[in-house]
């Protein structure tokens, strides 16, 4: 079958032996995926990987155990938990210790004609979500998982998102959607647009980001560049919350004194709950859809990994 | 009036100008008085800090506003906000962006024979605490306040401590005397063995931490080094917190993807609640008086700030 693979050499479309379905697992064929920006890391060397990379998808499953699933469009958590250790009983597989994660460790992903994933995994896609909606729950559980920061009682009173890639366009609406007044800081005017078309998002440019956005109860890390926490905790109020959903490879070089100072909390944040994900779309409490820049077929998925590296480049879409 | 002073010479024992009371202040005589590694750090420029240092102490109010503290043994909150702002209302003078600090920030501190606070700070000292105890209140706050970092539901089963400084053996004081068991990591035999004599406290010798340790639920990085957030985010379980109570005055050089990885949340800690440290002191569930290395008179302070820079020393107090 056909299937995006790195290596050593630069990604290319090629022939590699079809998955073999393992028990408990479905048998997935590939409708559409999307591109990440964990995808263009891994091209670049990234936690190591080589294979089939891919994680952001929606699919049909062609051959499943529980016969329930087969024939019927999914989504999944990319996370595959062992399924029985302490961890994966107490609060699912995200922190699996033995876990593979689609297209990212130990698990070919869905730049493929065909994959495999756990049956536990998948999330059922009702026919109210398109195609396009749906493959964007994995990043959009990602987003809405910052809603799992606080709780009613923290709930702030605003927010300020850095970062007007793909991830912060969906954390903006995450928080809007929930009814968080939030800022959004970037330095594209064309994304910042886009965000703005949201009902209670305002926009600022890096450089003309005004003092008023400072003392915000929450700030929401998602530049992906090694200024942007210091940039957040100067933004953050005393006893404040940074959520941090970058991973940048490289060591950061940062003055953490303020955090200590301002008492301020920097949470970790990386997968959230995909059904989650497919309740808000189905509800249409998010619309991904703007967030598409192009699209190209399986055979052509170089090619979509390299536009989506471009500059300021949005979603872009694999076809299966 | 006597005071030690920091300014472009070493630090000295001088002649200064006595204090004038401000309406709503107390003067207060000192009677004990704590060296801590924030001095050390004032004394090598942090904070740019000129003046009287010292914001460990108890003492007797002298001259008061209200007559009810005339006489009465004191110890006192060392952030002394405006008191009228909406962050002094909400939550006390600890984030008052026009707060001063006791011996720390645009206020004389404790290292002379008399001093002005805010009423508004002070706490009684009961009969029962001793002034040898009652100096560790502000410390002793400080150590609690990392209880504060969870709530009843979120309570950890064990915690590590990195660190086995002065601040370091309260902390794990004050997490067995909410018992919870405790590994405290440290570099000093002497001090590791001070700290198992409380119960529910296991130490270990930094070269020879066990790998059990790892998964923990809870890690405070007492270390005031720029190693021990990195060694903290090794150690910490996913999804658990890191308590960051040392300010390091220079950049750190960190890898923070395994923050994002594990979730973890990192949390600024910094001063605590003074009539809590008292009300400990007072009911006897924490002892600090195994931590006084030595005791200097006033006269002779500039020789405790040297005692307590040396290597391993531990609390070096000042006889006002």
């Amino acid at each position: 079958m056909r299937a995006l693979v790195l290596g050593d050499a630069a990604p290319s479309v090629t022939d590699v032996p079809a998955p073999t379905r393992e028990p408990g697992e479905a048998l997935v064929r590939m409708r559409v995926a999307g591109v990440c920006d964990t995808d263009l890391q891994l091209m670049r060397g990234y936690m190591g990987f080589r294979g089939v990379p891919g994680h952001e998808f929606v699919g049909e499953v062609v051959e499943s155990e529980d016969p329930h699933w087969t024939g019927r469009r999914v989504v999944a958590d990319i996370n595959a938990g062992c399924g029985t250790c302490d961890e994966c009983r107490a609060h699912g597989g995200h922190h699996c210790p033995h876990r593979s994660v689609l297209g990212i460790l130990d698990r070919a992903g869905a730049f493929a004609e065909r994959f495999t994933v756990p049956e536990r995994c998948l999330v059922a896609v009702p026919p109210a979500v398109s195609d396009d909606a749906a493959v964007f729950a994995e990043p959009l559980a990602a987003a809405l998982h910052v809603l799992d920061t606080f709780d009613a009682a923290s709930r702030p009173s605003r927010a300020v998102v850095l970062g007007d890639g793909k991830l912060g366009l969906l954390i903006v609406r995450a928080l809007a959607g929930e009814g968080i007044p939030t800022s959004l800081v970037g330095r594209h005017e064309k994304k910042l647009a886009l965000a703005r078309k949201v009902a209670g998002v305002e926009t600022h440019l890096e450089a003309d980001a005004p003092a008023s956005l400072q003392a915000a109860p929450l700030v929401v890390e998602a530049t992906g560049s090694e200024a942007g926490l210091a940039r957040a905790l100067s933004l953050v109020a005393p006893r404040g919350t940074v959520v941090l959903k970058t991973t940048v490879a490289q060591k950061l070089n940062v003055d953490l004194a303020p955090l200590v100072i301002n008492e301020v909390r920097l949470v970790g944040s990386r997968c959230g709950d995909l059904q989650r994900a497919i309740d808000v779309l189905a509800a249409g409490r998010v619309d991904p859809l703007p967030l598409v820049e192009t699209r190209y077929p399986l055979a052509r998925a170089d090619e979509a990994l390299a536009h989506a590296g471009k500059k300021g480049a949005l979603k872009v879409l694999v076809d299966g």
